[in-house]
């Protein structure tokens, strides 16, 4: 199945031309259709008086050369109606926007063998360009251990929690995507260009904005709302009270899916916007892989076992034979009453005790009365 | 207001020869009155036919002489019906068991000047033994921050966690209280004589069981129970899995009292037991006193302003003008036409956004078109 190729050359030039999240042009497509809304802006038809200074560039893009060079750049354009196009992004469509921005994509300009429509079993684990070593390596456990289990790691391409994040979800051996704000054919920040590449080759990396584009700002709050929608759930790891992560977290609440949290120490800037989220009840908090599993899983899939100390012998004892074991004076003998005297319990009570005790092992009988065994000391 | 000789009385003998939080005699003292129960087991009555065994015990007891002993050791006898019975105690009574321990205490034998019917306005501090100095720090300034609004602090009187919250409460000049599972006129452990001693001195060190006792295992789970019926919040700081801190805060829940955690990295073992608690919402986050206070406080008391980043100049502009701005390149000057093209906005909305723009003094007109000012890399 695939969308008509008017659609798609319609939803290409109108990329070409609007920014990401414009919702204006978002909602016009939603109600008109992408091939209605082109052909009125081409003709300088006045839709809503809002679009008409932006209608007589429209003329001048050419949306089949446009598909033809990012086809040339390895990039393909994934829009609404294909087989591969990733439906949870609907929810997109209906959501109430952020700072402005909103609204269903125009569509997705694709470089990578990974169909976007296995996508549905994936998780955003997104963070602080400006990560602590410690934040960095959590971010690559978890992306570890979801990906493992078959969740693919999505996130952005930026220094630190992205970074990690892909290192260990490619590291494991799973599959990773990076979604820019750029280009898909960009590689930003340069120094990303080894893992930029490594994902394109063997994952995907993606993009709203058309081959050619330049990281912007907005860009990037628009970025931010394509990876909490293609994703069962966004895993923050560090952000600071400023951080685009924070965006992507809100994104996530107002699609209803599962928003988890890293703490950190309290100490620690670059978990001030994570403890903000947790505390506001907005996340819920993780401290591995395995919890991040049981919050993606369906009913029951991955049921975190809570980590419990290990079982001590003194543990099954029952409060009264506890109390009894309590009284032996841990450094020598006592005698059944003083035992007695000391656990304020009657004697006949401490007998039957001291007896059921001893066939655990915990006490021993000696010739001034009783003795701890040495298994009562662990 | 006092309770009656009687009941002192035999509240006295009573809470010699049964151990705290022993459910079976809180409750026929409920039920039947101090007095009652007492000349009962004296007579060796079988009341309910659990507590023969230990009612022969009772004639040995000289309740007058244990308050008289008690006295002279700095220790008197508060119990229900005094003027300073501290009456948010009085919710133990109906409050559901934990570990087979539970009920309303028989009294509280306390040593210092403080009265217990002013510690309404307190707040307990508690964590693990093997705190980290993260930890510790956390744990004194949260006691500090409270006890300068006047919140009396309460702990245990352990290693670690309690210590840290005495220390920050007294360094600030405030008020804390330790509530022990020995004797109120023992020292334990040995190497906090001069803590316990200072706050006999200045405030209160007080416990449930009477003088000379020795501190056990079920005591201590006791104990925790008075410390959370005594304070409108539990603050727990460290606490691994295995962790009385846990235990506190279960009782904390059953009397509806706030609980709150502090998080650590959750690669610390100490910081596990809290992020179990905040994670399955038995506590709610807290980074710092102020937070503490927000959750204590009464209506509006303590709002916490939420930490945010300083405003940027670019902050304060519509999306549209930020669109624009974002198109200036930083490096060099560009036209009106080009900075269209790269904001993908028309002309005329450009022309008025830069002229709004250079008014904020975030771009320059300049011979070839237009510069970002040096504000707008702030």
């Amino acid at each position: 199945m695939s969308a008509t190729g008017e659609d798609r050359l319609a939803r290409a030039a109108l990329s070409r031309i609007f920014e990401p999240g414009d919702l204006r042009v978002s909602r016009l497509v939603d109600e008109l259709g992408p091939g209605t809304v082109y052909d009125a802006l081409r003709g300088e038809r006045d839709l809503e008086g809002v679009l008409t200074d932006v209608a007589g560039r429209l003329v001048e893009v050419d949306p089949a050369r446009e598909l033809a060079q990012a086809a040339r750049l390895g990039v393909r354009f994934v829009v609404p109606g294909d087989a591969e196009w990733p439906r949870q992004l609907d929810g997109l469509a209906g959501a109430a926007p952020l700072q402005e921005r909103g609204g269903l994509p125009l569509g997705l300009w694709v470089r990578g063998p990974l169909r976007l429509d296995t996508l549905d079993r994936s998780v955003a684990v997104v963070g602080s360009r400006s990560a602590t070593t410690y934040g960095a390596g959590v971010a690559a456990e978890v992306a570890a251990v979801t990906a493992r289990e078959g969740f693919t790691v999505v996130s952005g391409a930026a220094f630190g929690i992205d970074q990690a994040a892909h290192r260990g979800a490619v590291a494991a051996g799973g599959t990773s995507v990076a979604v820019l704000a750029c280009g898909a054919d960009r590689v930003y920040p340069a120094a990303h260009r080894g893992m930029i590449e490594h994902l394109a080759a063997e994952g995907a990396v993606l993009s709203e904005t058309p081959p050619g584009g330049a990281p912007t700002r907005l860009r990037f709050l628009s970025r931010n709302r394509i990876i909490a929608a293609l994703t069962r759930g966004t895993v923050v790891v560090e952000a600071a009270v400023r951080s685009g992560a924070l965006n992507t977290a809100n994104w996530a609440t107002r699609l209803n899916r599962s928003v988890m949290g890293v703490p950190g120490p309290v100490t620690s800037a670059p978990s001030q916007g994570v403890h903000q989220l947790i505390r506001t009840n907005v996340a819920t908090l993780v401290t591995s892989g395995a919890d991040v599993l049981e919050m993606l899983g369906g009913a029951g899939e991955h049921l975190v076992e809570e980590p419990r100390a290990a079982e001590r012998p003194r543990d099954r004892l029952s409060t009264r034979h506890q109390q009894v074991l309590d009284a032996v004076p841990s450094e020598r003998a006592a005698g059944t009453d003083s035992i007695a005297r000391a656990a304020g319990i009657g004697l006949r009570e401490v007998r039957s005790a001291l007896d059921a005790l001893e066939r655990r092992g915990l006490v021993h009988r000696v010739e001034e009365g009783w003795r701890l065994a040495a298994l009562a000391h662990t």
